[in-house]
């Protein structure tokens, strides 16, 4: 096993993802367009030596590979449509970030704003675009030298997605706010979620007014797109 | 299998790199280093369909999740010492990019140079560093927007690595390069290498004048460290 002989390979998870992120709806497209976007990376036995973790406060971001595992069922596609594209142009899975991929590996990098060894080793981040639960194969430092390209051409997703609209609180939303014990920090993870329209692409347009609920931070949080801004109308408990 | 259960997985490799490196001696310490390092990611049935590669050729760079299968049965380490500490100090393999480490998973960007359709699907690339050999088990393109962090804080690894001294051919490694087919390919790669004195760090300082052997593009390498130069003896044929 390991060896290019053609087999696969067995990994196994040294870390999960505690996440915002309750279901797919509402992810980020890539990690770093929610900074406000927390979470923690918990290592796992026998993974978690403190010993392991020295060194890595130096950091300023660190990468992590997991796996797109709420999407193995249905299966990879050797042809995707990018968000980016608008939902209906096809490129090749190789030429995308997408999920449905052979392996179903996942990339991703998150501020390092933690590390925390006691009472259990884990990593608090920003930045996150993973959904809550999923597994973590490996952890490395982000090495600026050799990892940051500027200048690298980036194809249909050469520019980083724009915010659409204005996020708004409607009246309900800020009382509903008000109850949770960080209403700063989930005010401010939605305007991040939000403002880039997390629908899907062929919703776009359609049903201006439709209400749509989303599972994020404990809560289903209700939305709709008008034409001049994107308003929270409420975060109803779960039921 | 996949989700975050607990059990690991089972991926496959997607892809086998052919590369000047046929042994860890000489390899650069990361992707970039050496741009003269060029290769092949060559794709395996069922992953290797053209229709999974459109799109691909807009992109500048692209990222090779693969294993360092050549480590695996040396076991993994919970402390490493990165060359860039001199090899004696030692950090957290969660803080380094060490082959040594948990799943044995390796991250390198590389320059896409061509993407190839026919006869076999495959990709050119620069910049490489892995062995000939190394399973890939995905490929995504590499995004500006999200993974350029040219601010990020590289910790210990903060600069990139300087080459140490220049590099000159003797007369008869001028003569063995002269009977290869890609002469100055050779050299540039070889200039490239060598600048960084790829010896281990315990190595530096003695034996000044000891050849070392290294085996690359298909010859054994003699060269050594001289106090103003580091010189190329001859490009051997392989026994």
């Amino acid at each position: 096993m390991g060896d290019a002989s053609g087999t696969g390979i067995w990994i196994e998870p040294i870390a999960d993802v505690r996440s915002p992120f309750e279901e797919k709806f509402g992810i980020p497209r890539q990690c770093g367009l929610a900074p406000h976007a927390q979470g923690e990376v918990c290592l796992r036995e026998p993974y978690c030596d403190p010993d392991m973790l020295s060194g890595l406060a130096d950091f300023s971001h660190i990468w992590l590979t997991f796996r797109f595992d709420r999407c193995v069922d249905q299966g990879w596609r050797a042809r995707v449509r990018p968000p980016r594209l608008g939902g209906n142009v096809e490129v090749g899975v190789w030429a995308s970030r997408a999920p449905f991929r052979p392996n179903f590996l996942g990339l991703s990098v998150v501020r390092l704003l933690e590390v925390v060894v006691a009472p259990q080793p884990l990593l608090r981040v920003a930045g996150l675009d993973l959904l809550d639960g999923t597994p973590v194969f490996d952890i490395k430092p982000y090495l600026p030298y050799a990892d940051a390209l500027p200048d690298a051409e980036g194809g249909y997703a050469a520019t980083a997605p724009q915010p659409v609209l204005p996020v708004r609180f409607a009246k309900q939303a800020e009382l509903d706010l008000a109850e949770l014990p960080n209403p700063k920090a989930i005010r401010a993870l939605l305007a991040d979620v939000l403002a880039f329209d997390p629908r899907p692409a062929y919703r776009r347009g359609a049903e201006p007014e439709r209400v749509y609920g989303m599972r994020m931070a404990g809560r289903d949080v209700r939305w709709r797109v008008g034409e001049q801004e994107i308003e929270v109308l409420a975060l109803e408990p779960l039921l």
